[in-house]
């Protein structure tokens, strides 16, 4: 069993209030680290450790992961198989360690975890040896239980996260799962060169993105004193914006304490819009990408009902659709796929903001441990 | 567009208050219309209607649904996997739609709606048309859109279902999804002769089985009179209950417009323990079978937290774990594959007493339609 202490880690809240709120900072910095350490030295390509993955081989991924790092695994579902056309599919780990699912041939599996010791994930892990044609771990700790018993190790590079809420390390798992995508799109021929580059030249400003971002914290602030009074909040996203709704969801559960639960826009239809009053918020991730009107319909439905709705989206998003919303967040425009990673900080600072208005323990939740190493 | 009208239906309440409780009263005779339907004249295995499906060359099978029907696939999931080794993967009609996944070769779609009119479900079959090797519809309704665009068509007998909150047409669903996953366990063998005959006769003792859980209504309007009084609840579950957890919470959703959330039990740990407080009561489905003690080890973590807990369970589990919870129900003992459509009665009349206690108008209720036609 492995534990990270306050002492052990030596480092300190530079000057903020909360490791969390200096964990939610670094994020530019570390992920800056992660995308350098996966880029060929002229920029152009991702490189992996030996000893790497035939791209051109594998029939299959699975993902398998619990919490945040779960969340962080349903994200790069949609970059495989969009970008890359690999078929994945996600478990949670407690579900797939037990329900030991046929692990069909070409399958390489994929377990992403912050401290690398998670029991379920890495029994999950221990299920996949000799079935799995390659065993990869995405970790924060790269000589931890799960490191050591993969095959090919990608390190994330976050540093030490304190806060029991992950933050740095979501996005640093966002980053490399992206890239890792992005070198499967290439291998297999699905994007060209050209695609490649333009995708990672994006990714290399990511940094200045996440910055500008972060300078929101102001009117997140603001309406994070009004969340704090609710009991009940849903989140809405689609696609790619999905995984991050329920990331959102589950960081305000957290540390705020406040009954948040994300659904696929598209699902509201289907049993929760009953729930819809002026007292249930309801928090829409939704950059002007191709799924925009679709998610917008969604919450023409949810104001039709007087649903209290804040919009998180770009400029071109917020002047289309942010007259009738109790408030909008205006976040810079970025490549579609890198929205779950940009809207990661606003999600963030929303739920820290909320917790410190409601006066929780916000780096040590109740009820909660950073790691999870028993069942 | 087909709507069903309550003038068209030509049903009445049959005594009941609500067509809900009318519906949930019908199971045990429509469920054994489904199994009836379905069973060879000797009673000794599986007949699905022309064409019928090739198990052995099946590959894997992509479920495609939204709501309640999305709830029956993921249950399918654990059926298909471990009575037949058929690798599944589910999804949200919404989301696959646009995410447009690959389809690989040798992958038969399943699309499963009540009313086969879904529209979301019915544009995501149509994505698979040419691609998936057959496309196959469970619904209620045989002359619906979605059942004239499949290549085979698994009625589920279930009758007319008024009521906005689906239950005789989810546990129908469940009945024909098991039988199919049997009929496949047989082709591949992967089960003997003598086991699936036990399971089919197991499943032939259902509707009196059903009518015992029916006798339970005291007990659970009982608890229900609490259950009104909370603004948020927690369902938990392992396995196959897991899918039914999250069917269970959408149904207090649906009606009782309470924010209920499910959660597979072994994810409680990473993130939503905090919310456990003694305002939050948790329901655990946990009948006594292999997964009984893991549950009940999350239940203890609950327990430690003041959290009220509502476990049902069986006669065994109720001895070994009933002690220090709030209240428990104790359903009669069923081969646990099973267990998902006996555990369905006590969610719903749950669902229905919540929502009577309440006051809310349970067969419309607010913001919901019967069948979503539209995006």
């Amino acid at each position: 069993k492995r534990t990270i202490r306050l002492d052990q880690a030596r480092v300190d809240k530079g000057g903020h209030k909360h490791f969390m709120a200096k964990e939610i900072a670094e994020q530019p910095t570390v992920i800056g680290d992660a995308i350098q350490h996966y880029l060929s030295s002229n920029g152009n390509s991702v490189v992996l450790p030996d000893p790497g993955l035939d791209f051109t081989k594998i029939e299959r991924l699975t993902m398998v992961a619990c919490g945040t790092a779960y969340y962080a695994c349903v994200t790069a579902k949609y970059w495989f198989e969009q970008l890359a056309g690999i078929p994945v599919e996600v478990d949670v780990a407690s579900e797939f360690r037990y329900r030991e699912p046929p692990v069909t041939k070409g399958t390489v599996a994929v377990f992403v975890s912050q401290s690398g010791e998670t029991a379920d994930t890495l029994a999950a892990l221990r299920f996949c040896e000799g079935k799995a044609e390659q065993i990869v771990s995405v970790v924060n700790v790269p000589e931890s239980s799960i490191a050591r018993e993969s095959d090919l190790v990608l390190p994330i590079f976050a540093g030490t996260e304190i806060g029991v809420a992950s933050t740095k390390a979501f996005t640093c798992q966002l980053t490399v799962l992206l890239m890792m995508a992005l070198k499967a799109a290439s291998e297999r021929g699905v994007m060209s060169k050209d695609e490649i580059q333009g995708k990672l030249s994006a990714l290399r400003s990511m940094p200045g993105i996440l910055n500008a971002a972060l300078g929101l914290q102001d009117p997140l602030r603001a309406v994070s004193r009004k969340l704090a009074e609710a009991r009940d909040i849903l989140f809405l996203g689609r696609g790619v914006m999905y995984p991050l709704a329920m990331e959102a969801a589950l960081k305000l559960k957290e540390i705020s304490y406040i009954h948040a639960e994300a659904y696929a826009s598209g699902e509201l239809k289907h049993g929760p819009i009953a729930l819809i009053d002026e007292h249930v918020p309801v928090i829409v991730l939704a950059p002007r990408d191709r799924l925009f009107d679709k998610t917008v319909s969604n919450m023409q439905e949810v104001l039709a009902r007087s649903g209290q709705v804040l919009l998180i989206t770009d400029q071109e998003g917020a002047v289309e659709s942010g007259e009738d919303v109790w408030e909008t967040i205006v976040l810079p425009e970025v490549d579609p796929i890198l929205s779950p990673i940009l809207y990661a900080i606003p999600a963030q600072l929303l739920a820290y903001y909320t917790a410190v208005a409601k006066g929780t323990d916000v780096d040590q939740p109740r009820n909660l441990a950073k790691s999870v190493t028993v069942e």
